[in-house]
């Protein structure tokens, strides 16, 4: 069960709500989620008690963002646990919650092998809880220090990249702190050179039909002080034909194995005007997003969401008169084509940058060569 | 002065109240005006009786659309005219009303000197007023008549480049019935291959942050039972990589003598992915909308809006709460960059499609042919 708890009141100041938490009341244990639907309006926080509330929200995009939804999948797996749920039942609902995540369902597996392990070992559910929670912990840990490691690579990759400095940043959705343990991917790059005064522009696509980067990134943005313009999606051309764009970096809710980028629908357009403008275009996500059982991008499932997200227009204070719970903008009965990804083809992406590095170009060696240190690291 | 006259009630069936009609009540002479900013959720027509309340519904875009924009100048006039105010005024207001779409000021500016000449062979003003009017309505029956040829000569090129037939187009903004004294201009081919069976799709891009794809284009195909489908501007991507894009066909605001295309923001990455996958992009319009006098692309005035038009969400029932009329959906103070224009060199443009014929490639010689060839037609 979900319940609300708002945080914020009277006062419009942004705070410092994680986006994601866990709690230990003596009523239960609990996942609190920042409620991202009712951002930048409300900050106003999702108390989870149960893995069905959980995946609710991720459906509903209150809690979202490859990095995040991982941890946020092993941290329902241990709330199933902990809360005395079948935890096999839950761990396959949340990993089905979407589709093209893989971090989702990896997230997921983590807490799920945990919780099987211990509970093998030991014979005894409440260790096994334990363990499952360790394995969210640990993964929540880990994710945090990805991004900082992420955001090192990727400024010098763009200090390298763009020497003149003063760099002006695109960016497509949401990749701060919102969807992540630490600061984010994407965004937590384009921080990186804000705080090291190289940001002169960050440029926000709006990122229709969800407005993730007015909702979002703006909000992060401005939390942190950077120089940001909002722009509609379709007003990058305009940009990138003036000279505005030195660099467009967005997240990754999936690698294939080739390099192949699923990523918010958007994407793909802009890694074409970025190549038709000789701008690079750079990938900012974990090792943990590269799927090494997904060959290339038709491989991939692109989840396709409701059509009323187009036809209807929603706000937090829009009153409800359409189907999907906004106003209807196109004509009743109008056929909407919503997915929410696309793919980027490798031969269009400048880098892909990880927390153990950058690979450019992108091949599938170079990603391969790249998991496996990632991999060894961990082992040892 | 501007009055609204609902006609629709609670019918919600689309009916055939033209975007423009000139009627002459015993009160007055009025232009009445179908106000696309409530479309499709009401049909209502606006009541102008003087230039100032047309310069309001055309910056607001009840009015708008290059062909309609002229015929609307051109109205403007002679209403002025018939009522007695300052002519030269009205005109000045007028064509500055919009800067970048040129049919505008030459509409205006046609209307002016047919009551200029008349003033001056007769010196009587109500000749003069009747001359104005006899000028403007030859504008639209002009423009109606252009729209039928665009639309065959449009037809024609789209079965020459695509002779499979079964034409999966795909469209940005709104170029119909709405824009035009006729059927329009890269809508009326669209409806003219959907009449001759062979339209197997037209993808509607909702085109941001007006939604006139979504509000205007896709009340259009709903109203002419074609089979079109709506999708956010940044999924056209999705698209062109799935094969699913045979054409794009788009209007234009102005069309400089190098053939550089000025059209709705969102049209130039159009036409780069488009290039990127063979895909033709053809462009639309009537003569008129050639501007000789403007060189190049760089030499287009393109039109900055208002922010709010980003940062707020907008809809008929939507309560007003934020600066632009809507509900902001990004943080308070959120900068935003909203051109309502790009430009798409001629490098880029298939072909341009006008009353006149095709012209393709598009060359600064081959446009200047074309519109001699015009002149000549009008003088004759």
């Amino acid at each position: 069960m979900a319940d609300q708890d708002a945080r914020n009141g009277e006062d419009k100041r942004p705070t410092e709500i994680p986006a994601l938490r866990w709690e230990e009341p003596p009523e239960g244990p609990v996942l609190l989620l920042l409620d991202q639907t009712r951002l930048p309006a409300e900050e106003v926080e999702l108390v989870c008690t149960d893995a069905p509330a959980l995946v609710e929200a991720i459906r509903s995009l209150a809690v979202r963002g490859a990095p995040l939804l991982g941890i946020a999948g092993a941290y329902g797996v241990a709330l199933a646990a902990a809360r005395g749920f079948d935890v096999a039942e839950a761990a396959e609902a949340l990993a089905g919650a979407r589709p093209t995540a893989v971090n989702l369902a990896g997230g997921v597996r983590r807490a799920q092998t945990a919780h099987q392990g211990a509970l093998a070992r030991t014979g005894d559910t409440r260790l096994a809880a334990a363990a499952a929670l360790d394995a969210a912990r640990a993964l929540h840990r880990e994710d945090t220090e990805a991004s900082a490691r992420m955001a090192a690579h990727g400024l010098a990759l763009l200090d390298e990249l763009l020497p003149a400095g003063g760099h002006r940043v695109l960016t497509h959705c949401n990749t701060g702190s919102l969807v992540s343990g630490g600061e984010g991917t994407a965004f937590a790059v384009a921080l990186a050179a804000h705080r090291a005064g190289r940001l002169r522009r960050l440029w926000v696509d709006e990122t229709r039909p969800l407005l993730q980067g007015a909702r979002l990134t703006a909000y992060e943005a401005a939390r942190n002080d950077m120089p940001y313009t909002l722009l509609t999606d379709n007003a990058a051309g305009s940009l990138f034909a003036a000279g505005e764009v030195d660099a467009v970096l967005i997240g990754a809710d999936r690698i294939a194995a080739d390099g192949s980028v699923a990523n918010k629908v958007g994407s793909y357009p802009l890694a074409v005007l970025a190549r038709y403008h000789h701008v690079p275009f750079i990938v900012v996500a974990p090792v943990t997003t590269v799927d090494p059982d997904t060959p290339d991008g038709a491989s991939v499932e692109v989840e396709q969401r409701p059509g009323y997200e187009v036809t209807e227009v929603t706000a937090p204070q829009v009153p409800v008169t359409g189907a999907g719970g906004g106003i209807p903008v196109a004509p009743l009965g109008t056929q909407a084509y919503n997915p929410a990804f696309d793919l980027t083809p490798p031969e269009l992406v400048t880098a892909i940058v990880t927390e153990e590095g950058a690979v450019s170009p992108v091949t599938a060696e170079a990603l391969a060569e790249l998991c496996a240190r990632s991999r060894q690291v961990t082992i040892s």
